[in-house]
């Protein structure tokens, strides 16, 4: 007789292909756009023709005489419509005035898209146009005109932070300095557009299609706007064709849609053109950032002094929220004992902005890590010496509260510096700036700190998870995290079969209908590997414990001298084959005891709410990376080609050593095109290039070579000892880029975007100033 | 201060709309008919072109050439099928030979329906014609030919069973008689035609879109065919368009559709046309059956001997089993100490036979509830007192091993007689029976016994449900029991609601989709309301023991001081509100403890599966009715109107009043049509009347006035005390309108369907002879 025997084969670090990968890869995946149901109308949203104007008239008549048009709607026949948005102070649809050029003024449900657009087109529209504001300084200027009527003075919100005494650090300081950075606007450019299918079934419950990032919340939210027990509303998650934090708030294509499901009684699509993303969906908003630093001699940290305007468009999404992820890169990445924060956001009339990956710690990131360079240099010290001293450890609880209990920062910092041989070609390309030849190279080294354990904003930071084997060891894991082409689908079900011995192919990961799904809050926050995770890791592991527990009847071991491996039951110590998984489960099941294996788990991690100052230890686990850049830089034309990446990232542990990778790879690409190449060009209020020539995405070719390494700190909170990276690569791109060119050419740029035109403008200044 | 108090307010017995009627009634319900998926094709079948011949050549090769034609398959392109069926004699692909008018040789998929079916006319087929076999008696005679190559004889299945000795029990008899009964062809005629989407992802999983009523079986069976593991397969089932049994076999479309799409690699829908719905659906098998029952002078049944021969048609699905069911009615419907029962079925060239509402006790009561009339009538005991005198009671164990925990038989029988005035009526209609004049009253009765708690017949009859409940109190019921029209979504809502208190809109019951509900072994004898009823019960009892144990801890109350009530905890006592149950919800979820309230139960019969030789207490709970029914001969035209229906049943207990009416009067309609109207007409294996013109559905203006009775005998384990009526309502009518024609007519008709030609033949043996 033979007996079979299993070795434990963890699945911990592999490099697993995600499990969307191959209907992706081969058409078949059903996006919202490929999603059609019977009975649908389509929908479609007419604009405003001005930046800031009174709406004088609106007539309709002609629009729903056209055939083929089953209803169009303009505010006046939604008045129970109510205002959407982070401050409530947006009206879904326009009916007194326009301000700004997304404004939806009035919406048509058609039997086809063409027939839609061409009933807008007979929407006939007379307007008053009203004083503008386009630069955000101006918007707090006395007599400026007001653009929003939900405030004042035209201040959408206000973020105060302190710790210490920044006086006082001032006075402790031997070297002082202040810039202003600003920062530009860019946008998502999700590969999906925009779009929702919204139907009312005969007893009035709401079903969405809805791409959202955070379903549970909007359940809630869409409940308020339209007045109804959030019961009655199911939001079903198509596979989404690109978040990156553009869907974390209600826009008003949502509302919209629905309203015209209600007014047809029929299913209503409505999907974004291409031109519509790029001018209706958010962006990363507008930044004018002042940043005062101090330092002694030594080279410790005095103090910071942070004053933001952010240019906040004509109506309040998350955007405005950023400074919460702002402060704790200024409070919390370096040690420093005195910091005052504060953020004015300003409604004008661009577009407004929307949460985008990282958050604004892009922006925070590029003015502090120029920042120590420059402190570095006032000093006479080597700015990773100068880092490094400055650079927090694990242990340490910050000013604001942020408890770090595994910290890789300054392992991140010399694995990237040691692997790029920053030092030494830092010193060289220093020495080369005044060479001979236009072509200079630079590098440039920039660190990040980010929430990786989750982010309390919201009374839970918690998931739940159901799970259930079937006779088969097929497992089904229902989970309330969303997968938004991260890979949590990928990861969650790497983690359940870890502790269920199953292989990858035996998992299904169902994550898309509020009505199956436990509550989550949603995606964001790089949240879902570690929250999600631990939540399907408590699932599996009731179910492990209830099938050992059956097993060790049988077998007549001890349950914890069993384990699952590769579908099997077997004894731990040696691997031998006690029965498979599968003729267990249905032993249970057909027994008498007729049981079958369902477990399920909530988990909320121990991360506190903030408190009104901001303080509090908002996450369970923080994540680190130093990013290390080479750039070329031709003076002449002011191209700046980035060459190579060198990345270091605590990642508390590599789950999906594929996954994660790709997490980097992308983060670095649309960092690089946050530094380099893209810009949303708005000229008094409007969009110049919603297009695709016109906006410069980083493709293929331009692609950098990358050096990723992990630091593997073992949180002891993450799951496997994981912690999130999701955002975490894209932070540092802007401001190593920023070094990398000062490195290279002795000019240090304020300014993003680092396109040619920005950069020969500040290498020659003189030269630019007299071509105008 | 007020108090506000809440009554306890049971839904228990009430009328409660179901909750898919708002969507049915106003065209919004998406049958499979209304699903279509981005890159569908259409999928037709060439069905025989003869009843049994060998296929001599097939060429494909002009339908290939249509353009907008993806795929054209025989069985010589799935050398892999495997065959299909209760026998596992049927090829969903014939090569070699057909052996029925549906015999499917050829499939199609292409862009339309249109193009599909302009294919199949390009289909070029030679046959060699075979004998053939349409009366069942011709395929057991000598030199038969062989239909089915599986059984060299014909004999597709028999089934034997006996308890006591029918020798003594003829020997103890005072009156013996015998007769044969014939037993006609009747199709399902579900409003919704047979459909399939079969789609498989790149990874090789099957998704398909099925009307099965049995899903997880399904699951089994498929990956069977295609040899691939059970896991890879998800059966989502769209709303149904009627079932009644027809939908709990694998059908060779099946399987066709699905080798369509692994052909194409496009998703494939294949739908039958009205024709094809009554050529190729399954049937309720004609029977002939020779039926002989012994009785002592005192009125006390001695024997009964029972001999059934089934036409199989060609291939074999569940009618050949209907035995299972058949012989439980002769065994133990009435005390008797002796019965013998043999069921014989054979392949022929007629159509094939599946299962259908009632599940062959239409078939035995007809024969077992005219004998019981001749009977009485032989020993000149009245028929009522006959019948009570043989009734069983609660309490008795039958012969076969059924034991009746509750028993409302009796009642059944003296109810639907006192309220029709049967005994009456029966003296006075036999009593006119001579009198002048063509037109004829008769009244008839007739009862039945069916299992009501479900059937043991696979190891496990039970259920499994997962709820979950959100913070407004919103309850998710995932069961794995399918709603098939029959109203379970809303009787398994109401009985969750009684335990959690929340209104009935507060409940959304999931139950289509495999990956996500757990097991069931599927809608099937009458068990849904009884066994996935017991599955939610329990699954909410656990969710309300949690919710009321954390209230206990909030209130200093005990827990089992405090109820749930229309959304509120309160005091049991007096009703005194302590607080909204969304209310304590969201304090779980969002309280440190952090807990969603999400519970799983897997409920098991306490019955058995039955031995060999049949015996066994199959069943947890037996449901019994006894309906009386009212006619009107018209003797000159063989018209039989049906006036009036007094039906008792034993349900156990009223779960939705409105509901079980449903149930009582489409059944009623159902074993009227069985009785009256209709037939599916075969002549010499041909269909002559595959469409709603020629076979006679009965339709609302004749429905007869109902009289509907519950008796309500609180089943100790059924849900709420109720039992299964599913299929009850439709079992006694061919019975009871047999008698009353006897009764109107002094004619006893052996034979259905009681249509006026046949009636008329009866009542004029000699016109009728003399006119052909």
């Amino acid at each position: 007789m033979t007996t079979k025997t299993i070795e434990k084969n963890s699945l911990i670090g592999r490099r697993i292909p995600k499990m969307d990968a191959p209907d992706k890869a081969s058409g078949k995946t059903r996006y919202i756009g490929d999603l059609n149901v019977s009975g649908q109308l389509y929908g479609k949203i007419l604009r405003s023709g001005r930046i800031h104007a009174r709406i004088v008239r609106i007539d309709t008549s002609k629009a729903k005489a056209l055939p083929g048009v089953h209803a169009v709607i303009t505010a006046a026949d939604v008045p129970d419509q109510r205002p959407i948005g982070v401050n409530k102070d947006h009206m879904p649809l326009k009916g007194d005035k326009v301000r700004s050029q997304r404004d939806e003024i009035a919406a048509v449900a058609a039997d086809s898209e063409e027939i839609a657009e061409e009933a807008l087109k007979l929407i006939e529209v007379e307007y008053e146009d009203l004083p503008t504001i386009f630069d955000p300084r101006d918007a707090l200027k006395p007599g400026a005109p007001l653009i929003n009527d939900f405030k004042k003075d035209n201040v959408a919100m206000v973020f105060d932070y302190s710790h210490g005494d920044v006086a006082q650090g001032e006075a402790e300081s031997d070297v002082v300095i202040e810039d202003s950075f600003e920062l530009h606007y860019v946008t998502h450019c999700c590969m999906g557009v925009s779009g929702v299918i919204a139907e009312f079934d005969a007893s009035g419950n709401l079903l969405l299609y809805s791409n959202t990032q955070v379903p549970f919340l909007h359940k809630r939210e869409f409940a308020e706007l339209l007045n109804i027990d959030p019961g009655r509303i199911r939001i079903i998650q198509p596979p989404i064709g690109g978040g990156f934090g553009s869907k974390l708030d209600i826009y008003p294509f949502e509302p919209i849609a629905i309203f015209l499901a209600r007014a047809t009684k029929r299913p209503v699509k409505l999907m974004f053109t291409r031109e519509e993303e790029f001018l209706a969906s958010p962006t990363r908003q507008p930044v004018i950032l002042t940043l005062r630093s101090g330092v002694r001699k030594d080279g410790s940290l005095t103090f910071r002094t942070v004053d933001t305007l952010h240019d906040n468009g004509a109506y309040t999404s998350w955007g405005a929220t950023t400074p919460f992820v702002m402060m704790q890169t200024f409070s919390s990445l370096y040690r420093v004992e005195h910091c005052l924060y504060k953020t004015t956001a300003v409604y004008t009339n661009n577009p407004y902005a929307g949460s985008f990956r990282g958050y604004g710690n892009l922006q925070a990131t590029f003015a502090i890590e120029q920042h120590m360079d420059k402190l570095a240099e006032a000093i006479g010290m080597d700015p990773l010496e100068f880092r490094l001293k400055n650079a927090q450890e694990a242990g340490e609880v910050t000013g604001q509260g942020m408890h770090f209990k595994t910290c890789g920062f300054k392992d991140c910092i010399t694995t990237a510096a040691e692997r790029s041989d920053y030092q030494a070609k830092r010193r060289a390309y220093k020495a080369a700036q005044g060479a001979p030849g236009s072509v200079k190279r630079g590098v440039g080294i920039a660190s990040m700190l980010h929430v990786g354990g989750g982010a309390k904003i919201y009374p839970s930071d918690g998931c739940g998870t159901i799970l259930k084997l079937d006779d088969f060891a097929h497992v089904t894991v229902m989970t309330g995290a969303s997968e938004i082409g991260q890979g949590s689908e990928t990861v969650l079900a790497q983690l359940v079969c870890e502790e269920l011995g199953v292989p990858l192919g035996s998992v299904t990961v169902v994550n898309n209908d509020t009505d199956i799904t436990p509550w989550d809050v949603g995606v964001h926050a790089s949240r879902t590997t570690f929250i999600a995770g631990n939540s399907a890791i408590g699932a599996a592991r009731k179910a492990r414990d209830k099938i050992l527990n059956a097993a060790a009847k049988v077998s007549n071991l001890a349950a914890g001298d069993l384990d699952l491996r590769d579908g099997f039951i077997v004894r731990a110590s040696d691997g031998q084959v006690i029965m498979p998984l599968a003729k267990m489960l249905r032993s249970l099941h057909f027994s008498d005891k007729a049981e079958l294996v369902m477990t399920t788990h909530y988990y909320e991690p121990p991360s506190v709410h903030q408190d009104k100052g901001f303080k509090g230890d908002v996450s369970a686990a923080y994540a680190w990376a130093t990013q290390v850049v080479e750039v070329e830089v031709d003076t002449d034309t002011g191209i700046v080609t980035l060459l190579k990446v060198w990345a270091a990232h605590d990642v508390g542990r590599v789950l999906n050593r594929l996954g994660i990778e790709g997490q980097i790879e992308g983060g670095i690409v649309m960092g690089q095109g946050y530094a380099i190449t893209e810009t949303l060009m708005i000229e008094n209020g409007v969009c110049k290039n919603p297009n695709f020539r016109d906006y410069k995405l980083v493709t293929a070719p331009e692609i950098p070579e990358m050096d990723i390494t992990f630091i593997e700190t073992m949180d002891g909170e993450g799951p496997q000892g994981a912690k999130g990276v999701g955002e975490a690569p894209a932070i540092c791109m802007a401001a190593a880029v920023a070094n990398a060119i000062e490195n290279a050419t002795g000019t240090r740029i304020y300014k993003l975007p680092f396109t040619p035109e920005n950069v020969y403008r500040a290498l020659h200044p003189a030269l630019a100033e007299a071509a105008e």
